[in-house]
């Protein structure tokens, strides 16, 4: 059994972020991450057998890389909050998604790029590859129930029901500002933010506005 | 002077479309595009130089195709209207952009999956190819342009400071439905439309809701 240790296998990981970027999945291989990672030859081996392991681990680091930004976003949002105070009414609720949704956007189209860069190359590929897409269906599943619950931990009562839209809204315009020529600004990601929050959450709400 | 002939060429870009969905922008290539469109080889460099050449006449090609569909839903959702009516308040142009939107989104996420899947592979190559990212950018512009006018043409009153938000959020939803793992569905695509129809309008209505 050869060792292995986490440290190495996110350099790995972190080394076919870049490498899905600079030069698509056909780039991405054991030999172009050992040397991208300045690791020995034969390494990536010891943490991915095949290809699609390696693909389905990048992928995997992407969702954590994600989901550990979201949740210090919300967190750093409540502390900000006045103690004990919780939303009281649609208009507090819509400004607090709106205010996360918009730094979220702005940061991952601009500072993290290459993460979700990445993960659209994997989708794609994903649609020639059932195996991936087994995979990245499940880490979507994973990343929204985590989201829900990370709402519900931090007073956030985003109705579940208004979660899918949501998602699939944020995604979509993550994927459309990574993959545009002209790099997002702070003007773009809120008013996006505030479409997106406003769509999806009034929607749910009960009739008669 | 090679003599080309515009069905031909259309043969050319239609089967480059289904090579960029079957194997990838790598799968790509003059002899390939020639073979699936039954071509004698030797052909496509007649029409396309260079290969980014092709990428970017395939890209024409998806925006041609889809500004084609565009225009002859939103005719026939004008000519189903009473004569003489035009939308006399914003609930009448919200329920007629989200009955757009929603045949749009699901025929664009099952019919013509492979154009939309084929746009995605040409955007992330286009991050390595500015000569393609500047093209498809003047592809964005154009259509985006080519729509407000045939708004404007139909008498569908459409804000034009919405639409940036609109396209975005259409064109993200979009590209999340075709590369997902679960086939897009009636309820989704509307329930998609009507959030992102009521997000991108309702921002630049007066305020006061």
């Amino acid at each position: 059994m050869p060792r292995t240790n986490p440290e190495r296998r996110r350099a790995l990981t972190d080394a076919a972020i870049g490498l899905l970027v600079a030069a698509g999945v056909h780039g991405l291989s054991h030999r172009a991450v050992e040397r991208a990672a300045g690791l020995p030859a034969g390494t990536a081996a010891n943490y991915f057998p095949g290809r699609e392991d390696l693909l389905v681990a990048t992928a995997e680091r992407v969702v954590e890389l994600h989901l550990a930004d979201a949740r210090a976003a919300t967190e750093a949002s409540v502390a900000a909050e006045p103690a004990g105070r919780a939303p009281r009414h649609d208009g507090d609720l819509h400004e607090r998604m709106t205010d996360l949704l918009a730094a979220s956007l702005l940061d991952a189209a601009t500072a993290h790029r290459d993460r979700y860069l990445a993960i659209a190359e994997l989708q794609l590929e994903a649609r020639r590859r059932p195996a991936l897409a087994g995979a990245l269906a499940g880490l979507a599943t994973q990343a929204s129930d985590l989201t829900a619950a990370m709402h519900a931990d931090t007073g956030l009562d985003v109705d579940p029901a208004a979660v899918p839209t949501l998602v699939l809204l944020y995604g979509g315009a993550l994927l459309t500002l990574v993959t545009g020529a002209a790099p997002a600004d702070a003007d773009t990601t809120r008013h996006l933010a505030r479409a997106i929050v406003h769509g999806a959450l009034a929607l749910t709400a009960p009739p008669g506005r």
